[in-house]
């Protein structure tokens, strides 16, 4: 059986992501996991955490097979432009950050990585530095060539995806078109079944008005759009319960028997899964050829080399990615 | 000391709102409470339902000043049109359902009642009959001549106020305006002070936009509305935090300091509210010179007469309403 090996970005070396790699090197991982990102760094934010991590240094060519021992890190070292302050960004590392994902997604492409875990990195002082950078997802979509991709958020038992994502409110009713929604639908039920091993996902959709347009009083949308794409879909096959009151579906008697929630809107469904799992929830990338989970959190620059971090989301954004390859194999 | 005495209407014959009175008898309240519907409704109810309850006739001129025993409940008897059967909906009612909010709200005006705790009604069935009518909040608003209410749902330490209710998602974006923005804050913050005896409340403000519009790239009514009217409600000593993204406002750090969540509108404040108080939320209209609260489910006409059915919400909006009349003494 090939090893599953997973590559890790610690993303903005100024923030929180270099610390929480660090940190987690303390235990062994079940599959060897390597960080992307520069040995020096890495080297540096120990000493001043106060950590004793065995930097162990890897490249293409000479990929471990076994997790590496508690205690050390495997590292692919990949140079700062310039040596990197807890705490102060630093436009001129901004195209090292991106490298580390470069590196990172095509080593998911050519078979060198099963998958990639993200922690956080700074979209400002990236596009500050003069690369336009709309973030992870965008990058990683581009990168593999895909053309829709789809965020869903985990904690426990609860996942939940988006229809739309990063749009202001006032725009989200006309970009809720049915082409819109069943590609959503079929990236998410698709990687459902391909990605978390569930045979035959059941997802409950959320209506786009409240009440889900309580019988077009509230709206036509659920009436006009999402009805009918959801019944050319569940023609086909699939289990898709909905449209729902989203104020009523995120209560035990839907939730109970649920592989996914489809929300309208990010503020529609993003707030009960971080009420839920705050510090412990996940970030999957949907859609993309290549497995990538991320943490839900950002650089939190403030706490960069205190030693005061989470790690609950890194160690979740882990074990999601091992879950989803191993479902893969 | 001025007894308080409350009402409470049951709402919708042929729903679960007689049940749950019945249900609660079984035990004493702490104030006397009077249910205002047809006495030949709860007795045969009661029949059904195999419970043994006295149902201890009182009216105007001959109100009680103690609670009723357990096993036995105050009741302002107001007949029906016709006979109502558990499950059944009967237009013939409608005026019925609407003389029992009449009196208790008129009831509460007068004095007669320090607040009253409704149980659900069916707005589908009233307007067939007939009659207009949105909703509770909108026939006690006219009641009581009062032109701005607001509706928030409370749970455990919970509390969400919402700045828009039912409306289309299309047209959330352009009733958030100053002037109701202010307005509503307005009542959130001394009804918070003068019915829940919160001397200076903090109140949590949502952003309209996905991570509060982020610096104005994900939408401006945060830049150019949201934040002014708050600095200018913050001037007159107000506690406003925010505008905060909503999905990040919804987890401890920022909860752990908060009396209410002012949300901008029905799926971005509610998900998180059932999910957290579900089967035992209250609803809180606010505004009103009256106090009034109600369950927070629907007639759940199904269930009417079976027995199956779950006191909590109405438990929550009787402690409540009993509290916020304490708090107001």
């Amino acid at each position: 059986m090939k090893p599953l090996r997973f590559a890790v970005t610690p993303g903005e070396p100024a923030g929180i992501g270099p610390d929480l790699c660090l940190l987690l090197a303390s235990e062994a991982q079940p599959h060897p996991l390597i960080a992307i990102t520069s040995r020096d760094l890495l080297a540096e934010r120990a000493t001043q955490l106060g950590l004793a991590v065995d930097l162990l240094a890897v490249a293409p060519g000479n990929w471990p097979e076994q997790p590496a021992p508690a205690g050390s890190l495997y590292v692919w070292d990949t140079p700062l432009t310039t040596a990197a302050v807890a705490g102060q960004l630093d436009q001129a590392n901004a195209a090292f950050v991106l490298q580390t994902l470069t590196r990172a997604g095509n080593g998911c492409l050519d078979g060198s990585f099963a998958g990639m875990i993200t922690a956080p990195v700074h979209k400002g002082v990236i596009n500050e530095s003069g690369i336009p950078f709309s973030g992870h997802t965008e990058f990683l979509a581009e990168l593999t060539h895909t053309a829709q991709v789809v965020m869903m958020l985990a904690t426990g038992d609860l996942r939940v995806a988006l229809v739309t994502t990063h749009l202001p409110l006032r725009e989200i009713a006309d970009a809720i078109t049915a082409e819109r929604l069943e590609r959503v639908t079929r990236i998410l039920h698709a990687d459902l079944r391909d990605k978390f091993g569930i045979a035959n996902p059941r997802i409950l959709v959320c209506g786009l008005n409240p009440h889900a347009g309580e019988g077009g009083h509230l709206g036509r949308e659920e009436i006009d759009i999402i009805e009918p794409a959801l019944q050319r879909l569940r023609n086909e096959g699939m289990d898709l319960r909905g449209p729902l009151p989203a104020d009523t579906l995120f209560t035990p008697k839907y939730l109970q028997h649920c592989d996914a929630v489809l929300a309208m809107y990010h503020d529609q469904g993003l707030p009960v899964l971080k009420y839920k799992g705050f510090g412990a929830a996940v970030n999957v990338t949907l859609g993309l050829p290549i497995i990538r989970t991320s943490v839900d959190h950002g650089t939190a620059l403030d706490l960069a080399g205190s030693g005061q971090v989470d790690t609950g989301s890194l160690r979740v954004a882990l074990h999601t990615a091992y879950q989803m390859a191993e479902n893969r194999k």
